[in-house]
């Protein structure tokens, strides 16, 4: 079977005794074994300091924002092989494929647009100058710099093109070479984008290393200068940020993880109307989409007391109509988890979930003789307070309708109780009802989604993460944040205060002789 | 001797058995004790979340602003006795004294400032909206909230009034309750400040509590909205940030950490200039001021290899008229350190310098029979690649000139070795050494500052902490931002994603909207 070789220190690494196997989830088929074992992680650390460091620092803004268009159109004119191997190893519908792979690619697009606005710049200014003395002549400045580090971004699973490429977008573009750790199940279209990258010679030398398999001791040689972003489970967040040395030298980190995220359906919706069909299709697809298998999937849904049994009629019969099955199989609208782990994390998390509410469709039980797959599964709860609901994050095609008093109030609340999440979609076309819900979920939500009549036809579901927008969310969601257009390059740049002279600090003169010197 | 109460959950709280005893580090004369002992820390955060949280919310950032105008008015009015209480407790000169009681007066008065610039709004839209679909219906903005958890800060003892009330007025003024904890040998400006805060019921209920002794298991009840900002050392900061608690539910961190400040002396600069004689009174000042216990004083001293004998001597002569002693001596310019354990600190570090470089004055010898005193001490070395001068911080007035060869890049590359810094300053009047100094240092220094002939006349010197200006550093530094204007507020914030109709999110309605409603 193949190994899937590392790319670091400027070269291909065949790692020694595999550390992991990768499996197609449709059949249960091995793919191929991932391992780092023999990888001098000192020297992949290094190796992206002595070159990656200053080649990237040596680009303006623009330049880098060029190579990123360039990665963009890598993985574009690969399109069609990454879907397959997405289907092969993730599971996924060609649906869900693209969905991962034009994410990918639309956001290096984007990325690459905003290199190009920030021009043939090395470095930015941060805001307006300020007077600080009796007179101008005591100025000061904020400007950011790339950061003289390597930025290592262990991804996850679920989106192995996309959740890679995003993160290395912003890192690029900021001028910060990357050090790229897949999800090891579903490493394939990841590994593949990296061989790509790798083969085209695009990009400065030690900007961009991955990582087939374990990381090692990578970690312990990181230090104050480097960052470690990684998206993942909330137990992994945890046990990387207290790691030894990433405490000790104060290497920035930038979590995403799991979280519990919500619909709100307000009272005022009339069934049939624009907002209620969008509510229904939302959570339909939230629930279904990548089997669930996303960090801003819904799951959990408010709605009024009195509306839940029509909700959950409605609902039940959205999901019956998706078909589950094999997704290299067109007509196939759901596949299976992503892996076998996945699956009995999905099972034992229905099993607790329907300890405490009623099971509407779907459920634990298996539905098929082999592969990973498991049915969508609504539940519907009589006590929206346990808290099993707003702890319990299972990750597959599952959520939970929660019953409440149709109050924006109480649903800021009850979203709250899930600790931080990364999204929060509210129906309703009353503005005081979008406006209380909204402010009250902000400090606990790191997006939240207003959906009305006004904008139904035109919207994005609250699942996708688009570029302009910033992705993360405080508490459980891990506290972290990507994206959200150039703030997304915050995390890789210092930002700096300058007092001087103004003729010597202020853009117009600083700014224009170091471009002038270039 | 009098125990200093803690002011927690709307009363005052007379703690159990003495935790620590406050000396006269003049006399070394025993002036008071603390202790926090029978707080119940979860009730205290419980405070703070229960009336902190809403009392602040139901403001806004005008009228919180007021409250933080009115603090700054209460320490105006107790200046006097302020000084008294410093003088006494932390050997600090009258200048000294007023250096961080009218810093502290200052800083508060700036965001008081900020807070009737950001007017009658309860929350503040970050950047521009963008189109994020077809046409403008469906749009995006990003809001900042108030996070609706605590801020514990955990101040340094060098600066207890402008240290504990800098942070104090970014919380406050973005909506935030705080529970501070003031370093304890110097506690008894802290408290007498916080006294005045508890009596004058400025406040809302819970906005601020004080705690006269350890912290307990404070850090145990924090939560994902909940805050730590901290200033100390390194060796504390790296505990604090792998809490175990903090690390488990993402409380959010800010630490401003020991460093090995910077002066860089271009070798332009002649003898008698403008610019040579700001560069030689800032490095005297920054040594001796508050007894060298200044997180931004200047530790190592970048002189170009032939320029060293003269600037040795030139320090020697300004350290020698620097008359230290009892610093209620109208005539004194230095004191004593602030304490025994200080004293002990410095006189090590001392000895760890002079192993690997000349003294040029001072050293590590007892000066005084009684009191925490040490001379001003220079030290001159000759191999400045050595690690002990970019890793040995002496926490006192204590600077060793390091030699270099005269260029921008080389001086930046040293200045690199010390991992993180919060300033360096660099003194030349050529605009290129200042700009390749200036972007070569900025990853490595959360200031920058550049000083000239043109700004010498009116420059504050780099040492000075400035609102306006961000306070913070990577690595070594601690990785923390405080201050910087409006850069301040991000701590206390949650900055959210909104999606929508832009009738329902953009400012000129949801906004408006919600300030008719108020």
């Amino acid at each position: 079977m193949r190994q899937l070789d590392s790319f670091v220190c400027g070269g291909r690494h065949a790692g020694g005794a595999p550390q992991a196997t990768l499996f197609n989830p449709t059949t249960d088929e091995p793919l191929a074994t991932v391992s780092s074992a023999g990888i001098d992680f000192r020297a992949v650390v290094a190796h992206a300091r002595t070159h990656g460091v200053p080649g990237l620092a040596a680009l303006t803004f623009a330049q880098r924002g060029g190579l990123v268009e360039q990665l963009s159109k890598l993985v574009h004119g690969a399109r069609e092989e990454l879907i397959e191997l997405s289907i092969q190893n993730a599971g996924t519908t060609r649906g869900d494929a693209k969905f991962d792979i034009d994410g990918a690619i639309g956001t290096l697009a984007a990325y690459a647009r905003y290199g190009a606005e920030l021009g043939e710049r090395k470095f930015l200014y941060d805001g307006a100058g300020v007077q600080l003395g009796r007179t101008a002549r005591f100025w000061g400045e904020h400007v950011l710099t790339p950061r003289a580090g390597v930025a290592v971004h262990i991804n996850a699973f679920n989106f192995p093109a996309w959740n890679m490429m995003e993160k290395a977008a912003c890192a690029l573009l900021a001028g910060v070479p990357v050090i790229e750790k897949p999800g090891t199940s579903t490493a394939l279209t990841a590994w593949r984008i990296a061989e790509l990258v790798f083969q085209s010679k695009l990009l400065p030398e030690g900007a961009f290393q991955f990582i087939s398999g374990s990381v090692g001791d990578l970690l312990d040689h990181l230090g104050g200068q480097d960052g470690l972003a990684f998206t993942g489970s909330a137990a992994t967040a945890a046990k990387l940020r207290g790691h030894a040395n990433l405490v000790r030298h104060n290497v920035r980190v930038n979590f995403e993880a799991d979280s519990l995220n919500s619909a709100v359906f307000a009272p005022d919706l009339e069934a049939g109307s624009d907002t209620y069909n969008l509510f229904l299709a939302n959570v339909a697809l939230d629930m279904t989409q990548k089997t669930g298998q996303k960090c801003t999937a819904v799951r959990r849904i408010f709605v009024p007391r009195e509306r839940v049994a029509e909700i959950e009629a409605e609902l039940r019969g959205s999901l019956a109509a998706i078909k589950v099955g094999d997704p290299s199989d067109s007509t196939t609208r759901m596949g299976p988890l992503a892996s076998a782990a996945q699956l009995a994390d999905v099972r034992a998390g229905i099993a607790r979930l329907a300890a405490a509410a009623r099971t509407a469709c779907g459920g634990a039980a298996p539905i098929r003789d082999k592969g990973c797959f498991v049915a969508p599964t609504l539940l519907v709860a009589d006590d929206a307070h346990a808290d099993v609901f707003h702890a319990e994050e299972v990750f597959g095609p599952v959520a939970t309708i929660l019953p409440y008093d149709g109050s924006a109030s109480s649903a800021a609340a009850l979203v709250a109780r899930g600790g931080g999440s990364l999204v929060t979609s509210v129906y309703s076309n009353e503005q005081e009802f979008l406006e209380q819900a909204a402010l009250g979920i902000a400090p606990w939500s790191g997006r939240v989604w207003l959906g009305s009549d006004k904008m139904a036809e035109q919207s994005l579901a609250p699942g996708m993460v688009l570029p302009a927008m910033v992705h993360g969310g405080p508490g459980r969601a891990g506290g972290g944040e990507e994206l959200g257009g150039l703030r997304g390059l915050a995390f890789y740049l210092q930002r700096t205060a300058l007092q001087g002279f103004k003729g010597v600090i202020a853009p117009e003169s600083f700014a224009a002789k170091a471009a002038a010197a270039r």
